[in-house]
């Protein structure tokens, strides 16, 4: 049994990644960790991820763990790693942590933010990085829209048809929409407990078809009550979506910086 | 003689490009726009630039010209040059103007802005977008600088060694140096009539140099009464510049959006 537990934090553009999870032949995010972090030390663990992005999908806090025998203080850990990684992966958080710690049991919540572009020409600024729609959006609808998801409900229509999970009772505690500062878009920023399978993208979707007309309105508290996946909007693009933070309930004592 | 000028604003991510400049055997803004153009009309002008951005620099304000003998409305030469183009630069404004319209003419005032992340780890959304200096800067010291710089002065210190001119006084209507929002950035942003070769660059850098503490503040001071280049400080990098907006004196009547 290795003798540390190391904890990240993860920041990572997703546009030219198939997803989080390793696969053969493919470029991932935790397939490019192992490789960085087995330049340090062949010997340690793979990383275990606190939550599986999708291609395409964005993270500013996405929460890793790996085991090791070597001692090295949180702040050599993060740059000794973030100098083998790509550009597009940053480590910005180390913390040492117990070995064996698995961030995925360990979270508390998670705060997602989704990136709509509202503008009939694209942006090269955020081209992968936002969901462009050509057409006026009515902000209100969709902050009342985006409002009736806070609180514990069954969100078993917000989720992909792969999703098999029988629990569906989950707790929002947070839903805004508001425009993002310094750009043309509107953020859509939701905080919960856990998420179902490409919950937030379902969600971004529906407050789009809602600000867009194409949806009426209250077709959150309508899924809710059907658990209906028809009586929502469309799956939004991966390429709007931002794992934005995670707060676990140990995030270890020695943590740099 | 063609029958119609066509004035576009252009935004560009300039990371992949080889600066603004048409060249041989390297992709260019200019020559992505005359490609660009062609497609719709083949008979139309090369694009004449307001202003030579160097390799790597971005845009947001950039203006060009061009002449045709086709009659399209605003909206549909944005649209259709827009769809021609790579995802990197966009088309977000179009106005019709007299032939043989020179945009460099008719400049009355230019804003650039100057990226810094001040961070010991990269931000993989800023790459290529941001300088990053690992150290602290004292942000007070920066804005005195900077505010040195308004008004009218011979900026003939604040230049590359390639620019020839003997005509080096400038206006400078405002400079401020601020967080970005929404990120971990400051900001530089100089408004001027005109600028000199690199000028903007050297401001930043030397603004850096204040703040780092590697150069003793009043340097700006210095320079403009020294005119020489070597009591500024280095020349910041291409990736953080932005050329902002430009404001012209004749902007065409019919404009889209």
């Amino acid at each position: 049994v290795p003798n540390f537990g190391v904890l990240l934090t993860v920041a990572y553009d997703g546009k030219t990644f198939s997803g989080f999870a390793r696969q053969t032949n493919a470029r991932t995010i935790a397939g490019e960790l192992d490789g960085a972090i087995a330049v340090i030390d062949p010997k340690a663990t793979p990383v275990r991820g606190a939550s599986r992005t999708d291609a395409g999908v964005h993270a500013r806090g996405q929460r890793v763990a790996f085991d090791s025998d070597k001692s090295l203080l949180p702040r050599n850990w993060a740059l000794a790693i973030g100098a083998q990684l790509p550009t597009e992966i940053a480590i910005t958080r180390a913390a040492v942590v117990a070995p064996g710690y698995d961030p995925r049991r360990h979270a508390l919540h998670k705060r997602y933010r989704y990136l709509v572009l509202e503008s009939p020409v694209r942006d090269p600024f955020l081209e992968g990085r936002a969901w462009r729609v050509p057409y006026r959006l009515n902000h209100v609808l969709m902050q009342e829209e985006a409002h009736a998801l806070v609180g514990e409900h069954d969100f078993a229509a917000f989720r992909g048809a792969q999703d098999e999970r029988t629990e569906t009772v989950r707790r929002m505690f947070r839903a805004r929409v508001r425009a993002a500062v310094d750009s043309r878009c509107i953020e859509i920023v939701v905080e919960g407990d856990r998420f179902l399978y490409r919950m937030m993208r379902i969600i971004a979707g529906t407050l789009v078809d809602v600000g867009s007309g194409r949806l009426e309105p209250n077709a959150v508290k309508r899924a809710l009550d059907t658990r209906h996946r028809e009586d929502l909007g469309v799956t939004a693009p991966a390429e709007g979506l931002y794992l934005e933070h995670m707060e676990l309930d140990d995030e270890g004592a020695e943590g740099w910086p």
